[in-house]
């Protein structure tokens, strides 16, 4: 089965960087990678802060989250 | 030609962590992934400093850093 990983991000031009090369690099054979992002998607800002995400972009495989970078806090998006 | 992939850490455990988690997420087909311990290999500071890397661990993807939560500084592998 595949383990998923949930890219979150919020459109801006770091995640945007980051969503076409390391959210586009995750095998696709083995992971089902979903992308979400935040700004449009605000119902969903709860369950990635739940995960751990406290920026974005953030990656979060098998419910452990990885923030790439920084683009915006995600009390900003709220 | 598969992209160049560099993950830079140095055995932390946040290192750890996103070396089983994300370095091995990346697609091996489209991928050729190199794992750099810059604490074993100080030699590799510069190179990984000359492509933006502020922070381990970090994964290079086409030349582009991409910090990946916060381990530790570069400047304390020096």
């Amino acid at each position: 089965m595949k383990q998923k990983a949930i890219f979150y991000h919020a459109g801006c031009p770091v995640c945007v960087s980051a969503e076409q090369m390391v959210a586009q690099a995750i095998d696709a054979e083995r992971f089902d990678v979903e992308i979400v992002h935040l700004g449009e998607s605000k119902g969903r800002v709860g369950e990635a802060e739940a995960a751990g995400v406290k920026s974005v972009p953030a990656l979060v495989i098998a419910g452990q989250p990885y923030h790439i970078n920084f683009g915006a806090s995600i009390e900003a998006l709220k």
